[in-house]
């Protein structure tokens, strides 16, 4: 029941203890601070759950003088007894002997008691974590992240770190942030233009938008693989959804086609949803009743229900028939938007739905030709509430379908030489997805702004802490 | 035993099978294909492990004719009997009665049987995973990027992902990355000057060198946190133990002072080992046998050892009497060197070594200034053949102090008024370190080259694949 370290207790072990470890230290920040007659009650909370330890000091104690100065946002230790309590809401308080004040604190503190918007608690990121909300989302975020691990790891996954700067400027979508070292005033230009061999990596860099590529070369290596680290989008988007810089998990298959990438798919998502609702109980019971109320029914629906799946040509078809009226209209061709699969998902399926083998056109360049000429044996999982959380396909792996598809796309065969030398010797048929990170916090937490699930976000005029 | 995918089997599983699975389909990549009379024998590798399978292919199998086109580096599924193995170094084989040729492969394969050298196979970065060396390499990699996870979840800690686009220029030693959008060839300027507020972020921004700011601002919410992500430094140096994009691990934790800290260090350490010589012995057999002779022993030895602390005051004592002549000369005030460090933990305690309370001058700003006002509460561990490979410190609570050292480092307070706001209102004592993933790696594996730990290397000049 004690912490790796042995002189202190951590407040969640004390909270489910099922008997009194006696005299107990435990340390923390005060999250509230009330005095009666004769008695001070203080809330210290230390990170390790959601709740505050309720913390009694009665006039006759002689750590009665230390709490008189003490305010929210006080850090202190506090030596005493550990009994059953008799106040509700708490199996435990601990009576104070002796109180160890390490930061006092004054009423400058801008988190004093009353509720702040996460608007206002985004502009002090440094501070928001002491929060009930942010506790929350960031305990869960850690928490979540360990899964990912155990899921591929218990199934023999190899966890790749993929580069971060790359020279590579056709990896996916989405623009580029330029990496350099070049003095900004004064850069060597060769005819009006930047001198990119004299750069740092002796070429243009930028930072990497997708590990795909990379993970697929370890993929015909130790066959199942998976990435998980940081990517970015240069876009000047400024929406709820979009960051500059965030986490993305993408998974490489060798041997796998869609049918397979779409098992694994499954597996991860419930294996995910099921560890948060088993691990992380009491943050997912307080975003159940301040942020999205009914987020724990929409999880335990999405895990009982049963995955479906759809081509893109059907899909197509059952919003045309479906007489409703969208923004955007539909036809065999179009990107869906996220009312389509917003309406398959939730209207036409009653649950996660994978569709697949969308137009080639509308899809990356690696992407694996269907024999109909037309299609790509792509797949995206739509869940109720989101729209599409998860994006991937089989990847082409025949060399000469590949090189005709990158001229098609305008890109050089030549630039990624090592990307088709898997398909060169010894190639096979792999495939693969990616799941944001972020988006499957949002999911999970029911937190519907993106920088509420990034410690400090990074978004277009916002790199502050 | 069956994998993931309930149709195939891994080498790995049937390698380790007490009992022959009866009929089995693996699939892999050929390392060598061997003819003799009226049978061939393939080794079919799939990553899981170092160990090829063997695959007997007799001349009265229908997958004869199949095999008769196979090389080194061919992808291949193969069907057949799993049957105990008449043959030295393996326990079991598999009667092909099958093969499906997925991609094959010609004599322009860079890697056919003969030995590379690392040198060679760096060029070819995106193929060596197929080699025994690589295989073993990234295989470690993966499992102590896991250790990692759970050694910390264990204890309680929340993993942090600190940002990686940041807009301080203080956060450690080293050069730093550019991070921009602007028109490279023509950026505005006001003054002959890059005009930064127009840049993507609305100012100047680079890659990170640390998380351990931002990590200080989680420790005071959660008490125990890592890190887990890369770092960067635009040095250009090419040595065989710098790399321009690597990761890092950097716990922090409130209310620790130093020997806090290093019992922290000294657990994680004697973990990781632990867990490398129990999860990954296969692969470490491996190294002891082609890379590093004694490696084994070296890892045993270090986990038997007791941890000593010196402080830095004794060490250059003892180095000033110990009569050996050094390259660096030795006074207080000097940065160790590597032949000083070695010299410490290999010949005056003939073990792990924390080093501690270095001079102010040599250390970071944000260091625990101590009573002495000369020395600060920092702390290296020390090991043998390598020298430092833990480095950290106390860090300064006292807002007056730190303002005071900020200024001394020419840091303007302002510009981490954010930092300094978790001193302001409820400080805490607390302290932290940092380990060089890639260093660690380097020590469990004896690889000698940072770029032959590291999927794809960054480093000056070259950011290829």
């Amino acid at each position: 029941m004690m912490d790796w370290r042995n002189d202190r207790m951590r407040v969640k072990a004390l909270m489910e203890a099922k008997e009194s470890a006696g005299e107990v230290f435990v340390q923390g920040w005060l999250r509230t601070v009330r005095r009666s007659k004769g008695v001070t009650f203080l809330a210290l909370n230390d990170g390790s759950c959601m709740s505050s330890l309720q913390i009694v000091v009665g006039d006759n104690s002689p750590a009665f003088a230390a709490a008189e100065d003490l305010g929210t946002g006080s850090c202190i230790g506090v030596r005493g007894e550990m009994v059953a309590s008799p106040g509700e809401g708490q199996a435990w308080e601990v009576q104070a002997a002796e109180i160890v004040v390490y930061g006092a604190t004054d009423e400058s503190f801008p988190m004093q008691k009353k509720r702040h918007s996460f608007e206002f608690l985004r502009s002090i990121a440094h501070l928001r974590p002491r929060t009930n909300a942010f506790g929350a989302v960031f305990r869960v975020r850690s928490r979540i992240a360990h899964a990912v691990h155990s899921f591929f790891q218990e199934r023999g996954f190899v966890y790749v770190h993929t580069p971060i700067i790359t020279a590579n400027d056709c990896e996916g979508a989405g623009e580029m942030f330029r990496v350099t070292t070049l003095d900004p005033d004064n850069p060597p230009m060769i005819d009006g233009r930047v001198a990119w061999h004299e750069d740092f990596f002796g070429s243009k860099t930028g930072l990497t938008v997708s590990g795909q590529l990379q993970g697929e070369l370890f993929a015909t290596a130790f066959s199942d693989i998976y990435t998980f680290g940081p990517t970015f989008r240069a876009e000047n988007s400024n929406t709820s959804r979009h960051a500059s810089e965030f986490w993305m998990i993408e998974p490489e298959v060798a041997f796998a086609d869609l049918a397979v990438n779409c098992q694994l798919a499954e597996d991860f998502f419930r294996y995910m949803v099921e560890y948060a609702l088993e691990n992380c109980q009491e943050d997912l019971a307080f975003f159940n009743q301040f942020v999205d109320k009914g987020l724990i029914d929409k999880l335990e629906h999405v895990i009982k229900t049963p995955f479906q799946t759809m081509t893109y040509t059907d899909a197509i078809q059952r919003l045309q028939n479906s007489g409703q009226k969208f923004e955007f209209p539909v036809e065999w061709g179009c990107d869906l938007q996220s009312e389509h699969e917003r309406y398959l998902t939730e209207k036409v399926v009653g649950g996660p739905l994978f569709v697949t083998d969308y137009p080639a056109g509308i899809k990356a360049f690696y992407m694996r030709r269907n024999d109909d000429g037309k299609t790509v044996a792509a797949m995206d999982l739509l869940v109720p509430k989101v729209g599409e959380i998860i994006g991937g396909s089989q990847r082409e792996e025949r060399l000469d379908v590949l090189q005709h598809k990158m001229r098609e796309f305008d890109i050089l065969p030549e630039s990624l030489d090592w990307y088709l030398d898997t398909r060169r010797w010894g190639s096979c048929p792999h495939a693969g997805f990616g799941l944001g990170f972020e988006r499957f916090l949002m999911y999970i937490t029911g937190m519907e702004n993106v920088r509420d699930v990034i410690p400090f976000p990074r978004t277009p005029g916002s790199a502050r802490f």
